[in-house]
């Protein structure tokens, strides 16, 4: 057991508020005893939840909020306007030390907007990327950047690389992880400009294990643990991911249900397939980091239930536990300057 | 019946050559009376494989070459100096209108550094797209471009827009294609620098029917029909698109062996799948046209066979019925300068 881990919870964020939020925050209080929570949004909501469940009340406190910040809502106006929303207050804690870490299924974009806006970046950090797991052949590899801050330089995709591999080194246990530059083909000549920059200062790096570039097509199949990428092209790739994966699942069960016969041979294949698709999800590791900032901040999905709200407090333990903060601080900015 | 179309196809290109390229050629001009092939390759063994079929020789003629460049070769040098290859000497035929087409199996790299060198754009094309067909939820939609030539400007995104609306108003017949731009928000805001300064431009084309811009997660649920994007980022959602569909199915045939129960489960849903994972391939459509050139250039897998040979012929005969070349010098450079 480590040392306490207190994470400033957003009630307020994703399809499934509050009542998924606070029954995610119950459960891991349950199961580990070094998670404090800070359960953000309307006190009286809040409440009615909590009063649901038995748990240790020492380690779960309420912060009342009044705004609400909607998914449609204009991120940076959001931000500046609502500031008595979860997601401001959540981050202004995390900002002022009260927290370590900030969970949220809010906007996507108030929460990346507010990580660098409100919590900020560490000293040196030029960018902080927003870093999802993806679920691969393998497990899962970090597809490093997938932010809103699109165009990076090559110097913002070296910070990646080695933020990238502390994290899956020390949060996923990945012994020296596999970093490769996504590329429109493996050979080192191959790339648009910025990848043909970034290619010889990655395999100059001392403190990262490059492997070269790889072709999206090789990344399900886990070549890589560390994929970097500036975040138009980590969009893609992730929102790719997302959709095929739905449309082929979604097909796949539409022609188990066509006729008798195969609602039968649905029946007896239901468990084994059911746990393949499980395999191929990557809740069960919390939710997207988004890195380099004075604390954590994790954005998990709109439609996050209990479990992966459970796990993502989990992975604000494992973040802490491993002082990640500090070994992104030495690496990007050695004599502290 | 429209008038022959004469296609140079390459004999010696892919995994399966010359065996499933000249069976694809005989069904090809066995089943449409409009084909004629023009086989490059090695004689000796392109004349072995024609001697097993039955089929009107007056409508396939060989002409051998003598060099084959291999996969692995580096694309401009393979061209420059394998003057007697199939993929050389075909795309020479297409440049001199002694072929309307060209078809290959064989380097992607070769083929397209070909298309450009060899046989030369259309005046007024900037930039010659590949454009391959990717599966979607309803059907299929283009996205272009996917080819070798990244960093692309506006002005080409523009082009691509119009060359593939063309191509899948009068090759697959889609009324009045939708037209997406490739963004990480489907918001007008959104984007990276040169998505920025090309939606205005796409807004403004009078004869496109662009709808916006699109997020890749929405790109296989068939919402656009020509999907355009610089060739860094199509290669990168063309490679997912195809990396994550075989990754999940490889998962999920191997949980239907996983045991007895799923086995019999397996053999009940097996034709329904077989079915649906077909639905999900685009191979019966042809290949990947290479857009903008003085003549059609097609680039299928390298490991089509010759059913998916046949379907490229077809399109060629398509491409030429529908005089897609006259509408694209039309509509990019009305005036003929």
């Amino acid at each position: 057991m480590g040392e306490m881990v207190k994470v400033a919870l957003d009630a307020m964020g994703g399809d499934n508020a509050p009542g998924e939020i606070v029954k995610g925050a119950v459960e891991a209080i349950n199961e580990k005893d070094n998670i404090y929570v800070i359960l953000l949004g309307k006190e009286d909501a809040v409440k009615a939840e909590l009063a649901k469940y038995t748990y240790d009340e020492s380690r779960i406190e309420i912060v009342h909020t009044e705004d609400v910040i909607e998914m449609a809502e204009a991120p940076v106006n959001a931000i500046r306007k609502k500031k008595d929303s979860s997601i401001v207050k959540g981050m202004t804690m995390t900002k002022e030390g009260k927290a370590d870490a900030f969970v949220s299924a809010g906007s996507t974009g108030a929460v990346l907007v507010g990580g660098t806006v409100l919590v900020g970046r560490i000293k040196g950090v030029e960018r902080a990327p927003l870093a999802p797991l993806i679920p691969t052949a393998a497990g899962a590899s970090l597809l490093i950047d997938c932010g809103a801050n699109v165009d990076a330089r090559p110097s913002h995709l070296v910070q990646f690389a080695k933020m990238g591999s502390i994290y899956m080194e020390s949060v996923m246990g990945i012994k020296n992880p596999r970093v490769a530059l996504v590329s429109n083909g493996a050979e080192e000549e191959k790339g648009n400009a910025l990848v043909k920059e970034t290619h010889p200062l990655l395999k100059e790096c001392p403190d990262i294990n490059f492997i070269g570039n790889i072709e999206a097509r090789d990344i399900p199949l886990g070549t890589a643990d560390v994929i970097v990428c500036e975040a138009f092209v980590g969009n893609a790739i992730l929102k790719t991911y997302e959709g095929v994966g739905s449309v082929l699942i979604k097909k796949i069960k539409d022609s188990l249900m066509s006729s008798f016969r195969t609602k039968i041979g649905a029946l007896l294949i239901k468990p084994a397939l059911k746990q393949t698709l499980q395999d191929f999800d990557v809740d069960r590791h919390g939710g997207a980091p988004l890195l380099g900032l004075n604390g954590l901040v994790v954005k998990t999905h709109g439609n996050a239930k209990a479990v992966v709200i459970k796990n993502c407090l989990f992975q604000c333990a494992a973040f802490k536990e491993q002082k990640i903060n500090e070994k992104i601080q030495e690496k990007i900015n050695p004599i502290g300057e």
